[in-house]
């Protein structure tokens, strides 16, 4: 079965997985929905994306994507209110933010009405598949990879432009506690740490499984010089809050520039607390932990959300951060997910309604 | 068809391409020999490989490979003698680094039996394929990505170990032109650079581009912090003779321990050449060109065996390196390719004969 919407062609999965799903007790990132927008780089450009059932892409074997990393990608979220409308969360920042990251990866850039219609024509063709219940949400991963062929290291004459959602609950389960690393490190001056690429990601797994083991979730990325200052936490960027003044580091050639990120700084500057963009080091977190002027910590990106932090760990010491009743972090992720639920006034006009 | 060679099994392609090679015009890793290696990682353990036909891989949309960039490499030759036996070059070395790699991006490491077992029947079948005209070789690439599936930011359950050959020529077609990095990195302190990671080399496609824009073939990566000290350059070492000693830089978490490196200085220190490995300064590789001290550069690597610089870029201004007549890099790329063609006696026991 075949149809177009906004230009795009269809051609529609021929049996639903939909009842398959348990909307009630959803995970993060494991069902798929029961389409995809897939888009072919070829010849030179970008060819006409088309919506086809959730399927298994072939690859040949030297496809530069297996040998040399050359991928992209963007998190967001699509969300669906009691009237049945649903809601992006400022999609053209994504957009934009994906072509920023293909630039660094020599990734050939999208143009803006391939990523927007074919998002829309996609959400139009799953829209049953957006959850409802409060804390999920549908996720939407657009990627973009290397699918051209060679074992030349050089970029690709081909790639392939897929989005893909999956009806998510929360990222993480359970409380949060980080451990700020000391050896280890997320990127380098001058490198490709403030794109979304997927060779940052890789190279955070090992020392987070070395984390892991000392009982922490995540790790707190540090500067790769000294270790000196606190930047971010690979899937999210880290608020701090000090008396009350909010804390976040500036963005950098290493750092994320996280869509949550600066929302929080500009809803947060909105409701009068004092926020601070600055380098923000380790040693200036211990002290405040020591003296007792850490309130709270919470990590900000389009998965977590706003994630509380429930301690840290630095040099073998352990921190832990209690609860406190006036949390910022608790404000905030309220005011943020009323807005992209719709569920309150959006005066930022960030709220994006697909139709 | 199937068989068993070496305890592999062997399923074969039903119809040859090697009719349709030009093996006196191979250009660098394009063609594809009949058969590949392929061997899964699921259940928690590394499954017999099996040699099968070249063939697609198909992967969910959701495989981490595409989004977290979950991927390691090697990269080794095989060489034919007048004979007809075959050859490879120190392949424990690659064996082993694979698995370096591997630990750092999390990715189970793999039994050395399935590696070199598997390899030799890969080249035992392909044997038709290995290039006998001098400066070419059948170019062979062992593989390992995260095939598993899901969205969550952590490493994959299921990984594909994959070895596929081509028939090559030289990696570099004409004269070799650096430029020396000032503003882009290659890896951080603590980071992946000195694993053969998917990602490494994606990185460095668009300052490589901007390089080539310019005038010059590859670019030479500088640390990251003041970008004071030459490291690597991306596909091979770097070797620095200043008056008439041999220079190279220390291998460190950010540059790799190539095995072509390795044996260089080796071979060198045996011909009673003076070899230095310390780190190697802009400042230093500067002034030796302006002084007349500099007297040859070359780079060192299994593709790119060892390519002489003809001259460098940096600050915008070109410093040449003509060619000199008692050159250290041709004189040990012949002896290192006698060697690993069997063309010479190996003293060093590198040479490995597939049988």
């Amino acid at each position: 079965m075949s149809a177009i919407i906004n230009d795009i062609e269809i051609i529609k999965a021929k049996t639903t997985k939909i009842n398959e799903v348990d909307f009630d007790n959803l995970t993060f990132g494991k069902v798929f929905s029961d389409h995809m927008l897939e888009c072919d780089f070829k010849n030179g450009s970008w060819q006409a994306p088309k919506i086809v059932p959730y399927q298994g892409i072939t690859l040949d074997p030297s496809a530069k994507i297996f040998h040399y990393g050359q991928s992209v990608f963007e998190g967001m979220k699509a969300y669906k209110d009691a009237n049945e409308d649903v809601w992006l969360f400022r999609p053209l920042e994504n957009f934009k933010r994906l072509n920023i990251s293909s630039k660094r990866l020599a990734i050939p850039e999208l143009p803006e009405s391939y990523f927007m219609e074919g998002l829309k024509a996609l959400l139009e063709v799953d829209k049953n598949w957006i959850p409802t219940k409060e804390g999920s949400s549908l996720y939407i991963r657009p990627f973009v990879f290397a699918s051209g062929k060679g074992f030349h290291a050089s970029p690709a004459d081909e790639y392939k432009f897929i989005i893909c959602t999956a009806p998510s609950g929360a990222y993480f389960s359970g409380k949060v506690k980080v451990l700020i690393e000391e050896t280890y490190s997320r990127s380098a001056n001058g490198g490709v740490g403030f794109a979304k690429a997927g060779g940052n990601y890789a190279g955070q797994f090992y020392p987070t499984q070395l984390a892991v083991e000392k009982g922490y979730q995540q790790v707190i990325w540090t500067d790769d010089t000294n270790h000196e200052y606190i930047e971010e936490a690979g899937a999210m960027n880290i608020f701090v809050r000090i008396n009350n003044t909010l804390v976040t580091g500036p963005t950098s050639d290493r750092i994320l520039d996280g869509i949550t990120r600066k929302s929080i700084i500009e809803l947060a500057k909105a409701e009068g607390i004092p926020v601070e963009v600055r380098k923000i080091s380790v040693k200036e977190v211990v002290e405040a932990a020591k003296n007792g002027s850490l309130k709270e910590m919470f990590g900000a990106g389009t998965a977590a959300v706003i994630s509380p932090i429930s301690g840290f760990g630095y040099k073998d010491a352990d921190y832990d951060l209690p609860e406190i009743a006036d949390s910022y972090g608790s404000k905030l992720k309220k005011i943020i997910t009323d807005i992209q639920t719709n569920k309150s006034e959006d005066p930022f006009g960030w709220r994006f309604k697909v139709e």
